[in-house]
């Protein structure tokens, strides 16, 4: 495949991932949002609540990427600390913003928004908001840092309101084969294929489903004529080898 | 929570975990196994099947960590360069060993194991096998530094018959708490029950499920007491604060 010079980084910021007591679904979701963008996520980190971790963490990847999203850790409560960190980031001031207090003042009703809810409206000196569509509590931009909640339904609304901000490449085209054939019938023929097909990436995925081995067979590239031409060269090759496509 | 010092960090490599085409398990297994023995797993990365970049990630974190886990990439096909990348990083060559190539033997149907397949039994000099009971292939243990597969029924399987190669501390213990209150209600009391407890972990999880909304409060510790009492301290403040329950 192509380097290409708009690369990502999603950090997921939560103890709670570490421990396995959550199943992220964040990076999946940002994965393919990318790749239609034309955006290379080349790298996530998994990191706890711990304010210099993420400090660190956040002024690596930030010099090293176009992008960097960060989940988890934007809301009201003691552990949420990501607003701090990703201030201290930055060397800026927190405040508290007057838009993200009008947001919190639109979604709780009168009597409700007690200070630690308005902890949600503090936001770093020259960030600009991101919209949170379904319960009021902004994410913001800094730089090329954007901070998002860990709430999956909620991150999600808050991301496809920001990709128009992103400036991204050609959008990565993918195709799929799946086959009941076993990764070690397919190997020498994929690895010519890959070699005959540089601009191409063939990806092989072996799964075990109710009981049944095969691979999938997952093909990328920005450039459609070398996607259409070695899927029918990888189809073909299923075929030589008795093989059945499955989808 | 105490500092421990036994921590792990598990690589996860796999475009197809970056692009969004895989939705990742082995990191919550992986975590939960962490704890149960007493290992703070403290980061995880998610990187592309790219040589450099695993070696430079495995170089990096086989030296802050006890332990270090990578899943995926050790497959018989041309994208799978796990084994030759972490060869190199211990600057050691890859042999054909004999044990894992009985382990394959064994596995397939006499005139099945092909030279791909066979790939499955270069293994680093010096490395001790990790057996793989589902389908032949082992992963390998070098130095600190564990190579599973990806796929995460086999790499579950191979997990747990290593584990008693791993020291451990004492186990995490965990305990938890429903209710449906919001985070802003709680956030006040969450922060003084945290500092109250300072050998307990106190972590708030908002949910929104079935369109309902509440928080699922996680507390973490070492130390028994200290769990047992702030749990009791945290039921009562949300009884205090007219909440339920919920589980």
């Amino acid at each position: 495949m192509d380097k290409l010079s708009i690369t990502a980084c999603v950090i997921i910021i939560g103890n709670e991932i570490l421990s396995g007591r959550t199943q992220d679904e964040n990076l999946s979701f940002i994965g393919k949002r990318c790749d239609e963008s034309g955006i290379h996520l080349t790298e996530a980190r998994v990191i706890p609540d711990d304010e210099t971790v993420i400090v660190a963490t956040v002024n690596e990847v930030r010099n090293n990427h176009t992008y960097v999203f960060t989940t988890g850790g934007i809301g009201p409560t003691h552990d949420d600390i990501s607003t701090a960190a990703i201030a201290k980031c930055f060397k800026v001031k927190i405040e508290r913003n007057p838009a993200a207090v009008a947001a919190l003042e639109k979604y709780y009703e009168a009597g409700k928004l007690n200070e630690a809810r308005l902890k949600m409206a503090n936001i770093p000196a020259g960030a600009i908001l991101i919209d949170n569509p379904v319960s009021g509590a902004p994410g913001f931009q800094i730089e090329n840092v954007f901070v998002l909640p860990g709430v999956p339904m909620i991150m999600q609304v808050m991301f496809d309101g920001l990709v128009d901000r992103l400036a991204g490449g050609l959008p990565i085209l993918t195709d799929s084969i799946v086959t009941n054939l076993t990764e070690g019938t397919l190997a020498e023929g994929l690895s010519a294929l890959q070699d005959k097909y540089p601009a191409v990436s063939i990806g092989s995925y072996p799964y075990f489903k109710q009981g049944k081995l095969g691979v999938n067979l997952v093909i990328r590239s920005t450039n459609k004529d070398a996607l259409v031409n070695s899927g029918e060269d990888i189809a073909a090759l299923v075929t030589s080898l008795q093989g059945r496509i499955l989808g």
